[in-house]
């Protein structure tokens, strides 16, 4: 059968990124308590075309993946993009998974478990002498206003809030200290199951620890910073603010984004 | 050229529902200080198709709707599904329009003006002898936990909620009243521009007046109860909670969906 | 403590429904091939509230959901919503789970394999003398319009579609089953995976297989009905139509809904 | 009353951006045939922060842009974000604003009308010298697979795809030039309303002119660029695939984005 996509292309024109988008697949992620987790993923996968290539060759993509979805953790990524990169002869092999990462977590007073869900991503490019690889996580928190709280005789609008942080690899690092950090810097972390005496603790907590978005990604970043080495990192805030109808959003990032030599992956 | 879809079905199996979805559309809705409004819709619309006929003919739909995208008023909305039926030679015919609608409102301390947007729909079904009408609507508020506050010596969680509403036509009614129900119903409404006196005043009545999800649904019910005599109607209300990563949700109707024999839409 | 939801209401509104919405939870659900499948679902339980009662606990939702994750199947559902019912002291208890469920598919002449990802759930009912279970399915499918086929001398609009079954409990079944019904009455399945001599044979087979979603509806519909004695299933097809910006739609139900005597979830 | 975000911060970290996101105002932008067209957008406004201050006032972004909404153009959007920066006495100011415009389109045989809605939006950033002015679109067009025609006896597999312009300011130009680039560059550009013989011609005319995602982008890049000196600009496309549940993707950038100095905005 003729190969179309493998035809001569005369319009001179590279093509950055092509290939497969929003995949929905199951995959295993490494655990910091029970070694793995089962999750699922939405992927998406692509290289770059030279000018002379009149299309790209769509289910080697899926080939690859397909051969690496029960083992996700970052090293093996970065080697399924070397492989999509030799697949379709390319010079970048690009990759990007988010899914939801489970972590259990007591109430704060009775200790009584509850599951909490976290988004996260890797977004990776790999080439023949380097590669560059962001992790991303989503931290739901609480936030109270300091200014509602300063200005008002009795009580303090608080609200739920999303904390994005993006980290560029780097040192080693678990996602449950990120999440820590990022709690830390909250007004409260958020829980799954909390019992009166939880709601209580959470709610004085709170109230003694009001923070603006800026406070939230100022105190992140600074824990961050004085933690991990991270070449480039970002955190935003955005806060469903419960006197609006529209959010609040705060975004600081650190050092810049680079190309890594050598064979990170593995 | 022939006509594929007029052709006969020998399956014998009726279709309650056939045509177009997610139409996206510029309209003009009733404004009560205004007059009229313009704003956007994505709109549905449907008919009944009876056994023996193979297919619908779905550019009909938006040939009528073409008509009248620019007058969308409850009866004319009923007038527009009528000519549907007409034109599809169907027993019924069935429309959904959805959009936001505006609406100015004032700081309460400050006075300063901001637009709010309320997320409003029409849902209607029209025969040759009658008809049913619904409009539902979401107005977001702020809620301040109840427990919280008890039980807490200082602060209390509170978050923005929505509540949607869904009543059957029936008595008229202005979207704008219903909105003022809802938000009189809820520890405060919400507001595009408050300065500093604004947020005190709202942090402060919010904690004054808290509420469960079941005390908002429920004092909504009676507001719209004591005043409109509609034939049914239904409240919901979800919290996006501020120490949880989940929400909290209520919902209550009362009375029964009718049929309504006569020209309703004239 | 106080228990501030223990408290009595004046009011008179007994509520339908309160409870906890959009909870996200890893799960394990039964698979046809491996016995049990890791995948991950958002889920909602409410109870009814009576009209004296001032709240519902919301806690106690998320205790007993936390007893049964790792184990979510039809009868043991039922199993966890009565528990629910007696934790709240309620008439009724409600609950919907949703979550992707993947299957294994091979290419049609490759064979070559890959993951397609369904999207499911179940939306069930319990009260002290029965119950109602609804298991729903939406099966992404390739439809190739007839009259374009027809009226044109070369090639056909062709679009992804997605047709989204539910049905009542009843007898037993394989999700699997379902999707297979789907399958065969649309112009065709789709595949996560397909080499070079498949999408030839999806391509030819499909333009061989011209479906409204009328029509997809009605074999559906027929090809469910002569296997399964469900009293009460519906078949909804939506076409992302490839040349309109708006979707076509098609709905039929076949039976009524029942509340189902006896202790069906054990 | 006191100054909360006012008050000095001793972390010494400045926040690039900070401000209000997702709210929802009618507004009114300028149209090619009828010189002005109303519609709704969604507007993210944001300051940057020095690291002295430890909160920005997020009530000023409102003030500036309620005065601004029933105008929105290019330049009218700088001198907006000027008032921004000025007020917020910030460096840079940036701003985002997205809404649907919709054109009248006649179909390609009849000649009968309809409304397609396109997805538009601005974003931009000004500083004292000079600004960056970004302006996106979103096209649906239909492709049919150039692979799929050509190794089928019969039939190709066709979808609806999107097609995302990105470019910066620099020259004048129409929305719906851009429009018609990108539609000329698909398998065929969609239509609201197609009767029987307009539905032939785009069935028949699309299978003429089959198109790879990579395709789209590079004839939607040439033409572009053929016509218009934009310093920046991007495509990317993304077909739902019939045959598929994931989508394929292609990017191509060209140029780099500018900080243009002098006061383009007036």
């Amino acid at each position: 059968m003729v190969d179309v996509q493998g035809r001569s292309d005369e319009r001179n024109i590279a093509i950055q990124k092509v290939g497969v988008r929003n995949l929905r697949y199951p995959v295993t992620v490494l655990d910091k308590v029970n070694q793995e987790q089962h999750t699922v993923a939405t992927v998406s996968l692509y290289a770059n075309l030279p000018h002379h290539y009149k299309g790209t060759h769509m289910s080697r993509f899926i080939e690859v993946f397909n051969r690496h979805y029960t083992d996700i953790r970052m090293p093996t990524f970065l080697t399924m993009l070397e492989q999509i990169r030799v697949a379709l002869d390319a010079e970048t092999a690009f990759g990007e998974v988010h899914f939801p990462y489970f972590v259990q977590k007591k109430a704060p007073v009775s200790g009584q478990p509850g599951m909490m869900s976290y988004h996260c991503w890797f977004s990776a490019e790999k080439g023949a002498d380097g590669s560059r690889f962001i992790v991303g996580l989503e931290v739901p928190v609480a936030t109270v206003c300091p200014c509602s709280k300063e200005i008002s005789s009795r009580g303090a609008h608080n609200q739920r809030g999303t904390v994005r942080v993006q980290v560029q690899l780097g040192p080693f690092f678990w996602l449950e200290d990120l999440i820590e950090i990022v709690e830390a810097s909250a007004s409260s972390g958020l829980y799954t199951l909390l019992k009166r005496e939880d709601e209580r603790f959470v709610t004085e907590y709170a109230y003694d620890h009001p923070v603006f978005v800026e406070d939230l990604v100022r105190a992140s970043c600074l824990a961050i910073e004085s933690r991990y080495p991270f070449p480039w990192f970002s955190v935003e805030a955005e806060n469903m603010e419960s006197i609006h109808n529209h959010d609040a959003y705060a975004f600081v990032e650190r050092g810049e984004q680079q190309w890594q030599v050598g064979n990170h992956g593995d």
